[in-house]
């Protein structure tokens, strides 16, 4: 049995490798699946598309619509959402998509540091398990294969 | 016909009221829900009906699942969520109740200002509305009356 | 029992009150909900809530979110839905509320004249019952009270 | 991960040969699925299989039925749509695969031309993007991968 | 508190009167709702609204439509459903009913009499509670207000 | 692509045979469950692992049980429903099992002899597709290939 | 906006007086809704409609029957589910009860004494809120109107 | 075809194994999926992840959460589940775990034995199949192979 695991969560530094080569050193049978975490091909996806949009608003809106249609496909194929939350970005659409994952019943790990108890309290009582490193979201997922 | 609304967002200011203040003004038939706008009272529930947790992790936990609690029975009751996002706090949560809103197909109108449209843009293409004012917000249910 | 009915379709002539005031007529318990069916309004609305738009695409657009709300507001409050085509319009976004209530599992009835058999043939066969004209639609709701 | 694309949509011309053949230049791991493409075949089927028809109703009504049970098979196995609409037709059902792909949840992209911007803008608001060209939607998928 | 009972089953006779009277006797809280018990009705409703078939596959698909648009309609305000099988007719729509309304969770009474405990066997197995006159049917929704 | 058909209805002759060897023929690909066809081990079921039952009620119900089982286990499995009604029983489970598929929106096929017309009218109405002959079955299903 | 409250749990002794009682005096907007609270009666009921049975099993097996059905409808009702484990009975009907409506994304609050904390860890932990007492039961619903 | 199964209940003794073992000799295409049975490792889990809780219900918990997700991800894979109840626990969960089952539509067979036919009469009734041993939940699992 393979489980597909969503990576949720900022795309600003190189956690979901970290995922991977973990998951890779336990022999866990996990395949990943992330959003695109090239952080400018992210913001640009729209308008490379769609062609260049009148202002900042639609450029956004394009580029989410690319990133949201992404975001469902993967989803849906997931076993298994893990979301990690760091101090640095407000990150809402991590939290969207945890809550997504946990309204469609998939079960959600939430990764957070200490600091952010308090801002993620909610979405950690909805999530199955919220740990505070990545060895312990790995752990969880070890378990599974226990 | 009339419709309830959850209001969804931070419970800092005083944002709701003038939401039904001018629902009231425009005769529209609307009742709103909401979660608890008392800060303090949000935040010491769990403790107030438990009594004392060990640390801070566990006061949080217990305080947000009375608080989930009370927003899934209300918003199980709403026929439109409002989610307003401001610029001074983290509101993973808000992300949270627009994003289950969304998956529990609850018609959904985001609030936020202009200059939060990149932060939010993947949250505000999965919704059905987003505006930048309570008065647009409004405009938006007077014309399913319209 | 009051069944409300959503009557999705066309917007450019008063079909709506021939069926309001054929259905009090006969007494029947029924309320209706509809779109927004002054066309200049339905069209304006984006940039009536949200300001001048930069083009033609994103004017449409806007007014297409506020209008969706709207009709998955009033569709979610409906027990049966009706949907006229008339030969004037294309009308795809009738196709799209008539599809998307006989994927809720909302009881359906389609109007059209008898010159449009062909181009509607999936839609009709999809849906519950289709009739030619407000009269027949009238008797299917008369006996759903018989 | 291959992903199946269900491809709804005028069977007037080729275009669903330029969609495969641009997803095998590219490498993609997609598989495509479609309704009848021959046009007389797909009018005719309710007839070859069921017998002659008392008339053109139950002529179109019986090819409907056949058709309609391919499109919900093959969209059940389908983990994203496209649906393409070109200047020439009604394509009345092609907005219905579109809405009830969309209301169950499977991500969806629209091809529409230009000049369709606003007779199609209720359901390129619904669809999770809305592209010009068939490259475009083919960028979209690629970007899945990406 | 007031439920809603759809009554499925044969329209020959005066059962459902018996329901109600039992129903009203002992002053339960019940109102009912059921197809069409006019069998020329029912069986004519098609032709009724759409005019002449023109043969008799043709006749009963069109009344059928109608008949099917009813009970979808009935039996989604229905709290609890109630289907009653005799001796003398093949009557699978009363099966079809019933096993529509336990798919959609609706608690499910069948009514049957001893001499078909075998061909209904799969039925009350998977039905809440099967009975064998109208009284113990009435006693088991008496038993919901006891 | 590779369709698993679910083929509901009497036991008590060869038809499955049938479709399966004109689905070789035809090199469909196919695979074909179905309920238990030895009719004295489908009644005996329940007592074989059970035990000796109280009476024929628990007998029946006792074997019911295993057979939903099955039934619900296999139809699960199962991307395409064909039920056959033939003129010489009952069949209610043919019904149920048949309705229960088009309440959980699997694509159904009746196969029944112009005799059963009027009987099986409203079952008709609601399945995809509905013929009178295993060879227009196998047609239809041979169409989702073409 | 009253809520209905189902009641799941041990029926030997008055804690749903309590809670009524409770809420009486808080002026809560509540109305509760219950199993059989009468054990013999609970017992009994199949037998009592339907007959003396043949042994134990089909004893219990007739009550439960008519005791599920009960539940369903209630249940269906309900906006909130309390269960309520004491020390002394197994309750699994407690638990699947407990389980149906967290299944069914009913707001659910578990009261347990502190001795059962560990059989009931898991169960707890899938519930909205666990509390020791029907005070602080209470006070959870009476925060959703705070 | 392979039938996944999970298996709920109790970690006590080897009953998984001797299920696997019997579906081995009979070569049944069934695979296993059940939650930690090492019972020290399944309680301390938890801490084992999150580090030393403050007290014995946040053990508790914990361990919860992390057995929970086990439970959601194997039960969503599984076909089937079995959940065996013996005399010496309470088993709550188990109950728990079988409700969530069958409420998700996943068959489900209940071992237990003859002494707790009362206490499990509610579980039983909903479940598909109650056998008393694990050689006839063997059976009935062969049975969907005959």
């Amino acid at each position: 049995m393979e489980l597909v695991v969503y990576l949720a969560g900022q795309i600003h530094d190189d956690w979901r490798d970290q995922v991977a080569n973990k998951a890779r050193e336990k022999n866990l049978s996990l395949s990943f699946v992330a959003p695109q975490t090239n952080h400018d091909r992210s913001d640009a996806i729209g308008e490379d598309i769609l062609g260049e949009q009148p202002n900042n608003l639609y450029r956004d809106d394009t580029a989410s619509s690319v990133n949201n249609f992404r975001t469902q496909v993967l989803m849906q194929k997931a076993d298994v959402v893990i979301a990690l939350f760091g101090e640095s970005y407000r990150q809402w659409n991590t939290a969207m998509d945890a809550s997504a994952a946990i309204s469609l019943n998939k079960p959600t790990i939430i990764i957070r540091p200490e600091s952010l108890i308090h801002p993620l309290k909610e979405l950690s009582n909805k999530a199955n398990v919220t740990v505070e490193t990545i060895d312990q979201a790995i752990d969880v997922l070890e378990y599974v294969f226990d």
